[in-house]
């Protein structure tokens, strides 16, 4: 190559970074834009939600991480569309050039041809769904102690989670253990514990990814916090009012939507077809079919593995391509034999349900309770970025271990009293 | 009296919490209002905006502070209006009654009869405005980083802090800091060292309320971090273009306003007279005249000293008005001789400028350089009101001085890239 090859990852998730890092020492020129200037631990989102956990602790700037490699760039700016005859990127009214392009913007939330739904029930994804998610819980609880009649009472008291996958069920037992435990004694008007906590569910069990003893597991555990769950009954309709699963209708001012993903984006400016979910498939290599020089990784790419299985959307799964993605790249650049197809390795899945609780499916065993809970905590906090915020995680944890509290209960946001629309 | 005594406390400020802690075990009914449902430690707010901090480590749930105490109940809502005559507070559509009212309300920012210039010079009261500031310091440097032209990058990076008080004197040492320091290496295409951070103080020496030498000492070390200071130079005008200092425009994006307080609504709600900032004169026991069960403290009252010195806005002032006010209560629930009028002890006055520079005025004796630093970050620890955030804040702290990053800089809110206006 006559000039120093330009690489463009889009995306500073999981799959991005780790492209990134590992392209760090490449002969190339590679700028990574994101529209958001952290990287976001997106496994541990939902403890900002339940007040766990500051945005802080789990969010690094993306510069940060790339402060010592000379070679890569970082650009805080949003994409609007690809021309990959021209070979570049339009992002922020600006043409991005390159020659190799990484796709790893991720996945956001699927509402099933309901996004009408979302206002009512935000999902959690990036930090400002946390803290308002987070704004929302504290605020029923506020309004519910100065609400004049039962009937708003009891409704401000319910609290919906929809999805039974690892964000509902870890969502559900922390706002479980909120309610009854952290908030038990703070109020004098309403009782905290008797706050309803029902995580919907259309399939017949939790945690459908998991072996179904786990799953029994994850719902005896819920039950136990005090959360009702919902089995087999689709969502019909969401609005300010309440909730309606299958024919009944819940009222609550409070819902939270972790029921599917969709990934917008790469199909669209691309111009090729994508699965339901929105996905790119990738050919062997993640590299984009007619587009030798485009890969997608992570949420936003469709790969298979063991036959017609499709490699979950997890953080492992996301680094492992970035990493692949990134050997292709450079030995193309290199001018060596390109790496044999991509192959995932699963390491295992994990969700943690409550205190002591977790479940973890390493494929050929499995664990379960306290093991499962305490083997969760070390292996987040082992990924967590560097080790001020792995020591800030688990200094909180450990507080929050030992007095039950919960350190961010903060309602932050201009209007805190009435951005959250009265009903 | 007949039935239990009934107290209000409007504001869970420094001198709200203490006037009710020290209420705690008195024999009444005690409400504690409040618009936003923490307490914050707004000593530390420049450093949430200044991205050394997260709000959660020096906000706290004010519900969580009175756990214990089964008197105490909290509300969160928003005062409309005092009807003296009935005893009633009117708050979010309801009436409270009273027998003791306490208005600890605080202050805001005085824009000097110019509040157009608020939204383009933001000040540092709520959290939502220190991670307002954090965010549009951040993306200064990030538009900076993809601008096309020489002048729009000079402009972005240009920060402008108005007041030469400790807090105007603190978020510049802060900026500077940020931009020199933990900023210095993470861009391409700007030098974040290159920024120009400009303090700007109508009066003729920074830190008035110090004496002179270490205003001087203060104005040394700034010039030292880089920043520059214009004493002597009233702010003329202040829009999306940039600032007017005196006689020169001088054209940036990033305006912090820390020039003055103003006092907003026991005045109103009481009908009385206040003085050009807002403060409602009080009687020797902190009393309302004429209203003798109504009592204001800290920033909202005005309480003089050794003559004619204005109590100043301290914690330390607000807190022993708060429990001064407490005790004068609890004399008449108890049919007690009142205490003696109200007399400020005057601790001293502290201020940070940088990594080991602060200045700290006990009266007798003045300390400064890093012994005055060491001080003032033992004192503020010190007085965190739990041992989470203590221990938090001093970890973060550590962690800073050892590898001098911020670690909470993070660009959040709904659209981060465009909420901040381009101009």
């Amino acid at each position: 190559m006559a000039t120093r090859a330009k690489i463009i990852i889009v995306g500073a998730g999981f799959g991005g970074i780790a492209a990134a890092k590992r392209l760090a020492n490449c002969d190339a020129d590679i700028t990574v834009i994101d529209r958001r200037n952290y990287h976001l631990f997106q496994p541990l989102l939902y403890q900002v939600a339940t007040a766990d956990l500051s945005p802080a602790d789990i969010a690094w700037p993306i510069r940060g991480l790339f402060t010592r490699y000379q070679n890569i760039s970082v650009v805080l700016s949003e994409i609007t569309g690809l021309d990959p005859a021209a070979r570049q990127l339009l992002a922020g009214g600006r043409r991005y050039p390159y020659d190799f392009l990484i796709l790893a913007t991720g996945s956001g939330n699927s509402y099933f041809n309901h996004p009408e739904w979302e206002p009512d029930a935000p999902g959690l994804k990036r930090i400002i769904d946390a803290t308002e998610i987070r704004k929302r819980i504290l605020l029923a609880f506020e309004q519910a102690e100065i609400a004049d009649d039962s009937a708003t009472q009891r409704r401000l008291l319910n609290f919906v989670v929809i999805g039974g996958g690892p964000t509902g069920v870890e969502l559900a037992g922390a706002i479980a253990e909120l309610a009854k435990v952290a908030l038990a004694r703070d109020f004098r008007h309403i009782d905290p514990k008797a706050a309803r906590i029902v995580l919907v569910e259309a399939g017949q069990r939790l945690l459908a990814s998991f072996p179904p003893e786990l799953s029994d597991y994850a719902q005896r555990c819920l039950e136990k916090l005090g959360v009702e769950i919902a089995l087999g009954k689709p969502v019909r309709a969401v609005d300010g009012t309440g909730v309606r699963i299958g024919e009944t209708l819940l009222p609550t001012a409070t819902v939270v939507w972790a029921a599917g993903v969709k990934v917008e984006g790469p199909g669209q400016w691309l111009g090729v077809e994508t699965d339901r979910g929105g996905r790119v498939a990738v050919a062997a290599d993640l590299s984009v079919p007619s587009h030798p020089n485009i890969f997608v990784i992570g949420d936003a790419a469709k790969v298979t593995w063991e036959g017609e299985k499709l490699v979950p959307g997890l953080a492992p799964a996301a680094k492992q391509e970035g990493r692949y993605v990134a050997d292709v790249i450079r030995a193309r650049i290199e001018h060596r034999p390109a790496p044999a197809a991509f192959r995932y390795r699963h390491v295992g899945s994990l969700a943690t349900i409550g205190r002591n609780a977790a479940v973890v499916d390493f494929g050929r065993f499995q664990l379960k309770g306290w093991l499962a809970w305490w083997f969760w905590g070390l292996i987040h906090i082992y990924f967590l970025i560097n080790t001020r915020a792995a020591t800030l995680v688990l200094l909180q944890w450990f507080w929050a271990y030992l007095t039950r509290k919960k350190g961010a209960r903060l309602i932050t946001g201009l209007r805190p009293l009435f951005t959250h629309p009265k009903r």
